[in-house]
């Protein structure tokens, strides 16, 4: 089962999105990656700015967004407006010939709003089916989605998702098509041991060591629902999963994390 | 010449997206219309609105926007985020498979800024080339594309362009791949002789009477630029164009105009 094309998943978060430099030299890299590629992107500090500007106060729990009505409008007119067109018109500058996705554009991912237990995440969806089939067509006719973290019930309702999990329910969904190589990329080199030292990369991490890390406390915020993407790609037989800098779609001898599945490369 | 399949490509401007009981029912005719299909939209007040939130002045110039830097970025984020995404997932909700699409995904409309001559309007963008094979290609897989006003120059600047100018142009487009069926929907059953009697539609517009009509002041803002469109569309051999209102989509015997070049159907 060695016949299947290779596929490069990145996903870029937050801290790039925020720094139009930045920005721009991950485009460049990205946009040089050669075979079948898609992007998935966060949305940085963008959709508070704007909720702000209009009298919003954006709230989080544990990093995560609690979105109600005016903050979906303000997420979904960031990450699927400003965001999305800015990196798409970027790539296509880069002759990339980018095309951008929200979940409900083609059906891309269906989702179910979260029911609310002891918190109320408000219009938060947790995906279930990514539609494979719509990515291999764009893929194949030489397309390259660039993907936001919205999606949709199929009833009309729009959803915020978290962009790591998008990313690893796309990578899970296109095993049959592809070798999927899933790239989270971020402002580190990779997982720290010492979240005070840069140059603590852990370069293998299995999910005991992460475990451990956890109770330890040196992994937390962000990186908790990251890695847990990460671990959850992995284990549902996505080849390969690693997380690093800008430099890594560069060169992929650059330092950073490997994800394993206990000690196992899965 | 008459084995090219036909394609309906409507466009829908902003009085109809402002009101959503009237913005549903047109979608849920417009899902219902057989065959290929694509939609175009406009803005509305919304983006006029949202810039006022964020204490911007919206300015405007022979119905024309005047777009400067703050004003793109407000008229991106709700045209391609918003709105668009609005009437994608109402769309799937009616099981019809949309895919929201800017001029700068899959590079379908270039464009070029336009010149300030006597006035600037700032970032506004002349269509230069419609990618009409990237339509093509949606269409023939069953995706319906719905496509905002919104272009790119090819060098990661986004523009703004007039969206009956997209229409007509995509029409033009598409027709060595299809017989194009291009409406013009808005508040009207279609062109009035008499803007206060809703009952004096013109059902056949050539461009003589329009003339006519233009220098008795019968025409005028927002009016002139659509039928300037939908003549320059027609006269590109576009062979059906036609101005009315939601009805029109349910009952194609609904009153309407119809643009004649010279009395004569092109």
């Amino acid at each position: 089962m060695k016949n299947k094309p290779t596929l490069t998943l990145v996903k870029i978060g937050g801290a790039i999105i925020d720094n139009q430099t930045e920005l721009v030299q991950l485009l460049h890299y990205f946009a040089k990656i050669e075979g079948h590629k898609i992007l998935v992107h966060g949305g940085g500090k963008s959709a508070s700015e704007m909720a702000k500007k209009i009298g919003l106060t954006p709230l989080f729990l544990n990093g995560r967004r609690l979105t109600d009505e005016s903050m979906l409008e303000v997420v979904i007119m960031t990450y699927c407006g400003t965001i999305n067109k800015s990196i798409v018109s970027k790539l296509q500058a880069f002759d990339t010939n980018a095309i951008g996705f929200s979940g409900t554009d083609a059906n891309l991912i269906r989702s179910k709003k979260r029911a609310s237990e002891t918190v109320d995440f408000g219009f938060v969806g947790d995906v279930v089916a990514v539609n494979a089939n719509v990515l291999e067509m764009m893929v194949t006719n030489h397309l390259v989605p660039v993907v936001c973290a919205i999606t949709h019930d199929g009833n009309g309702q729009l959803l915020n998702t978290n962009a790591d999990t998008i990313a690893a329910e796309i990578a899970i969904a296109l095993r049959p098509y592809y070798d999927v190589k899933l790239v989270y990329i971020f402002e580190k080199n990779g997982v720290l041991d010492d979240s005070d030292d840069d140059d603590s990369v852990i370069e293998s991490l299995d999910f005991n060591r992460y475990l451990t890390l956890k109770e330890q406390n040196k992994i937390h915020s962000g990186m908790l629902p990251k890695l847990e993407n990460a671990f959850h790609a992995a284990r549902f037989g996505v080849p390969d999963v690693s997380i690093g800098s800008t430099n890594l779609l560069q060169n992929s001898k650059m330092t950073h994390t490997k994800i394993y599945i206990d000690n196992y490369e899965y």
